[in-house]
C-alpha cells in the first residue's frame, strides 16, 4: 500500500477562469472536488456553456467514490448535470450548495437518479481510502467550505474559494483554527485559489456594504430603491433586506434566479426575513415609492435579465423614472463591462440615478494578498499548487508563496490534465491525462468543435453566398441556374449589379468546366469558389463564405 | 443679419464614444469641428469602422467653409477620408494633426485632392462669418487645441479633448489665460468634453510616468525592456526614449503605426532623439539585452499587433523570454480587457514579467472633475452643452455644471442630430437633422445595414442549413435532391442520422406540396423552413438559418 502514489490533477480551473474540477487518485479510489462550468469566450459563437473534458473520469468510472463540493457557484457545480450522464457517484455538499444543485438537477430531470448527501462544516466524509473534512470559510455565497483530505501519503488541503471576513453576516468567521490545526499536524499539499492574487491588502468585510447602503437609503429617502446583485450572494440580499426593514421599506424580488435562490435560502434558514416584509412584485404599486426596495438580477448587464428589462422599459411590473434609483451591488466581470455600461446609460435616459463602484456597495468574495499569506501561514504545506486562476494569477501566486518562504521547486504551476504524483516526501510531475473543454450548444454536448466554430466565425464576419445550378453532365449543359442567394453579405437590393456579376462569373466558370469535360464535382465547385472569392475581395475587400451547390439531373 | 440664428448640432459624439463631429451653421455658412470615426460594437459583426451619417453636410455641401480639427486622434479625424468623397472644404489643423491625417489620406489616395492648411495655437481662421481661434490644451497627443469661434451672435468655445498638465513634456501648459480672456469677454456657448466626468480629482501629469518608468528601469537593469503604448502618444514615447538614454539604452521601434508616427513626429520636430539612440528593429540582437528598449504597438491587445505577435512567438525580430520585461503604458479601453488579459497570460507563459496599472505607468489624457470645474470657472458660459461622452457622462457633466452654479435650463444635453438655435440671449432646441451611423466593411460604406447584421448574428449563433432541390413543377416531381448542406451547425460526420432526418422531412414537405399542386415558391420554401426549424429546435434547441433553394427545370 505504501508503495502507491497519490495522483493529483485538475481537469479545469488552471490557466482559465471557471470549470473547476480537481481529481485525487490513490490506487483504486478517485475523488472529485468541484465540478463547474465556464462561460464561453467571445469567439465561441453561439455556445451556451463550457464544461471540462472528463474522459479520464469516464474511463475510470468504477473508481470514482465521491464528488465533494466546496460551494454552490456555477463554476464549481454547474457541470454536474452533464457529468452525471456518464458517472454517478454520491455528491457531498453543505445544505445551501445542494439546495442550489437540486434545482439545477430538476431542470435536467436528474433529481431522482442523483445521490446527494448533505454535510456541514466539521463533517468528515469517507470515500475509499480518503477521509475528507469540510472546513468553514467565508465567501460571497453562504455555506462555503475548504476541504482537508487525509490520504495514505498525507493531508491535501483544498481551500475552495475563500476570503477572511472578521465580521461576517452569518455563519461565523472562516475556521482559521481548524486550518491551523491541520497546519500544525503537517499538510503535504495545499491547493489554494488565486483569483485576487494581484490585489494588495485584505478584501473588506461584507458588513462594509451595509454602511454604504444605509448612506444611500438615507440620501434617497423619498425614492424607490432598486438593487441588483448576484442572486447567489445570500448575505448581500440579507443585508439589503435588513437595511430596508430599518428604513421601513417592503422588499420585492424579481428575476428568475433571484426568486429561486431567495426562496430556497429562506426555506433552508439561510436568510431571515421578518413577517410582512417580502411583497409580491405584482403588488409594488400598492405601496408608495419610498416604502419599496426591489432586489433584482441583471447586475452583469445580462440581456433579458430583470434589470435589463427595467432599463429598456420592458419589465411587466417595474417601470422606472426619476423617482427611482438603481444600485449595482456588484462589479462587472471582465468581458461584461460594455453590457453593464449599456444598462447604465439606459437608466440615465429614464432619469434614474445609478450608484455603483464609487459608493462601496460591493466587496469581493475572494482572498487578496494578505489573506492568501494568512492561509499560507496557517497551512504551511510541504508542496503547493496554485489553482483557480489564469496563468498570470498562478504565477503571481507562486511568487507570493516564494515570498512566504517556500522554495521554488516545491511549488507546482500546472495546466489542466497535468498529473502530480506524491508520496510522503516527494511531489513530481507525472505525465498527463486527457483534458480540455467540451462546448454545450442547446442540447448538444461536444458536437460543436473547431470546424463548426470556424464556420460560424467566417459566416459572422462577411456572411455567405450560395451558388446553385442544376447541370446535365452528360449533355454538358446547365439546365437551371446558376442562382445566387446571399445572406449577411450586402444589402442585395442595393447591390443588384454586383450580384449580377457574381451570377455571370459563376455561369462562365461552370460553362467552361462543362465544355472542358470536367465531371469532378469538387473541381467544378472549387472553380466557382476561387473565382468568386477573388472577384469579391477585389471589389469589396470582403471574403464571404462561398457555397456552390451543383446538382446533376 | 442679426435676425438670423446660430445653429449648433453634433453629428456624432453624443450618447456614444467616438465619431466626434460638431456643426456650426449661420446663414449660408457652415463649419465642421472634428470628423472622427468610432469602432464597431461587439454586435456589429464583421464591421471594420463606423463613421457619422453626414447627409446634412452633403445636402449643404456648398455652405461648408471649413473643417477644423482639434487634434489627431482617430475619433476626431478618422472619418475624413470617407467624408472627402462627398464634400471637400479646406481642413485646418496643427502640424502634428495634419501630419497624421496626411498619411491616412495617402492610404486612400486622397493626398492630392485634399486641402490641408496648417495652423498653430493662436492662429485665427476665418471661414464665412466665423472667426476661429485655436487655443493650446494638454492631451495624450501633442499639438491639441480647443477652438473659440466668434459668431455673429457670440463666442462658442469647443474644448476638444483636454486635461490640465502643470508639468507637460513639451508645448507648455494648457493656455488657461487665453481661455480665461474669452471667459471675461463673455462666452455664449461652451461645448466641453465629458470623458472622465465620473472621476474625482485631477488627472496626474504626464511627468508622473517618467518616475514610474525610472523605477522599473532601475529594478530591471539586467533585462531588455519592451514598452507598449498608444502610438499617437508622442510625449509618452519621448519619455520612454529619455529614460532609455538616461540608462544607456538604445531604442527600437516596432509596429506599423508606431513606426509611422514616431517617424513623422521626429521629422516634424515633436520628438527629440539624440543621435545613435534609435536602432533598427532588425539590429536589436547586436546589442546586449540590458542595452535595449523596444517601443511597440499592441497595448490594447489587438490581434496581430507587434506585441501580440511577440506574446505568441510570431514576431520576426523579437523573441521574448525571462530576460525581458513588458510594460503596458496604457489602460484597456472598455471592451478590450479580455484581449489584453490574453496577451498578459501568454507573456507570463514565456516567463516575462508584466508591469501595468499598479505601477502608475499610464496617465489619462482627459480632464477629471476638478479640471472640468476649472474649465467651467475660466469660461463661465451663458449656455453649456456637454459633449464627447455616453449619456451617463453627459448627465453627470450636467450635474457638475449645476454644482458650479449654472441653472439647469441653460444646460443642453442633446443627442446626435438635435439642433440648438442661439441668438445673443437665448438658446433653444429646434428640431433635428438626419444623423446616425454608417458602417464600413471592407470597401463598402453604408452597404451593411440592419438586415445584413441581423443575418450575420443569426449565422454566428447557430450556423445554417441549405436545402436544395430541383423540381419539375409541371410533372409535379422532384428531379434532383433534396440535398442538405450545413455550415456552423453541427459537426456533420457525427450527425449523419440527424442530417438524414432533415433530408427526409424536406423530401416529405416538398412531395406533399407538389402533390397538392402548390406552385408558389414562397409557400413551398416556407413549408420546408417551418418544418425544419421546428424539428431542429426540438432535437437540438438550436435555430440555424434554413435556406431552401428550389429550382424548376
Amino acid at each position: 500500500m505504501s508503495k502507491k502514489k497519490l495522483r493529483v490533477m485538475m481537469l479545469g480551473g488552471l490557466c482559465e477562469i471557471g470549470k473547476n474540477l480537481a481529481v485525487l487518485e490513490y490506487g483504486d479510489d478517485i475523488i472529485v472536488i468541484d465540478c463547474g462550468l465556464a462561460f464561453p469566450d467571445e469567439d465561441m459563437l453561439g455556445i451556451d456553456l463550457v464544461i471540462p473534458d472528463i474522459t479520464y473520469l469516464e474511463k475510470n468510472a468504477d473508481k470514482v467514490r465521491a464528488i465533494l463540493l466546496t460551494h454552490g457557484h456555477e463554476d464549481h457545480i454547474g457541470a454536474i448535470p452533464y457529468v452525471l450522464k456518464s458517472i454517478n457517484p454520491p455528491i457531498y455538499g453543505t445544505r445551501l450548495t445542494l439546495g442550489i444543485l437540486e434545482s439545477k438537477l430538476c431542470e435536467h430531470k436528474l433529481e431522482k437518479s442523483a445521490k446527494l448527501i448533505t454535510v456541514e462544516a466539521g463533517s468528515i466524509v469517507r470515500a475509499g481510502v480518503f477521509s475528507c473534512e469540510f472546513i468553514h470559510v467565508n465567501h460571497s455565497i453562504a455555506d462555503a467550505c475548504a476541504i482537508a483530505i487525509r490520504t495514505p501519503v498525507g493531508v491535501v488541503l483544498h481551500t475552495g474559494d475563500f476570503k477572511l471576513d472578521v465580521s461576517p453576516i452569518d455563519g461565523g468567521m472562516m475556521d482559521v483554527t481548524r486550518l491551523g490545526e491541520y497546519g500544525n499536524e503537517g499538510v503535504l499539499l495545499m491547493m489554494c485559489e488565486s483569483t485576487n492574487v494581484d490585489r494588495s491588502g485584505f478584501t473588506p468585510s461584507e458588513k462594509k456594504v451595509a454602511s454604504s447602503l444605509e448612506h444611500i437609503f438615507l440620501k434617497n429617502a423619498e425614492r424607490r430603491i432598486v438593487i441588483a446583485t448576484f442572486s447567489s450572494n445570500v448575505h448581500r440580499v440579507q443585508q439589503i433586506i435588513n437595511t430596508s426593514v430599518k428604513f421601513g421599506r417592503r422588499v420585492a424580488i424579481t428575476g428568475r434566479s433571484m426568486v429561486n435562490i431567495v426562496g430556497a435560502a429562506v426555506e433552508l434558514g439561510y436568510m431571515k426575513v421578518p413577517p410582512n416584509v417580502l411583497i409580491d412584485i405584482n403588488d409594488i404599486n400598492k405601496y408608495p415609492h419610498d416604502m419599496v426596495t426591489i432586489v433584482t438580477t441583471g447586475s452583469q448587464g445580462e440581456p433579458m435579465s430583470a434589470l435589463y428589462r427595467m432599463a429598456f422599459s420592458d419589465h411587466s411590473q417595474v417601470s422606472l423614472s426619476s423617482q427611482d434609483i438603481v444600485v449595482l451591488s456588484s462589479h462587472a466581470i471582465p468581458g461584461n463591462e460594455l453590457l453593464v455600461d449599456r444598462i447604465i446609460n439606459e437608466l440615465y435616459k429614464r432619469g434614474v440615478n445609478v450608484y455603483q463602484n464609487d459608493y462601496e456597495v460591493h466587496v469581493s468574495g475572494h482572498a487578496c494578498q494578505e489573506e492568501l499569506k494568512l492561509m499560507h501561514n496557517l497551512v504551511r504545506p510541504k508542496f503547493f499548487m496554485p489553482i483557480h486562476g489564469e496563468y498570470r494569477h498562478l504565477m503571481q501566486h507562486k511568487e507570493l508563496a516564494e515570498f512566504m518562504g517556500m522554495s521554488s521547486e516545491n511549488i507546482f504551476v500546472s495546466g489542466i490534465g497535468d498529473v502530480l504524483e506524491l508520496d510522503e516526501n516527494s511531489c513530481k510531475r507525472a505525465g498527463n491525462v486527457p483534458s480540455g473543454r467540451v462546448l454545450i450548444d442547446g442540447y448538444g454536448v461536444g458536437d460543436v468543435g473547431n470546424i463548426v466554430l470556424r464556420d460560424r466565425r467566417h459566416l459572422a464576419q462577411d456572411g455567405l453566398i450560395v451558388v446553385v445550378a442544376t447541370v446535365d453532365i452528360d449533355e454538358k449543359v446547365i439546365v437551371s441556374g446558376p442562382d445566387i442567394i446571399s445572406r449577411g453579405f450586402v444589402y442585395v437590393r442595393e447591390a443588384e449589379e454586383l450580384m449580377e456579376e457574381v451570377r455571370n462569373i459563376s455561369n462562365e466558370v461552370l460553362t467552361k468546366a462543362l465544355d472542358n469535360g470536367i465531371t469532378e464535382w469538387t473541381q467544378m465547385k472549387n472553380g466557382v469558389k476561387d473565382s468568386l472569392t477573388k472577384f469579391l475581395f477585389q471589389k469589396t475587400k470582403r471574403k464571404p463564405m462561398i457555397l456552390p451547390v451543383i446538382m446533376n439531373i
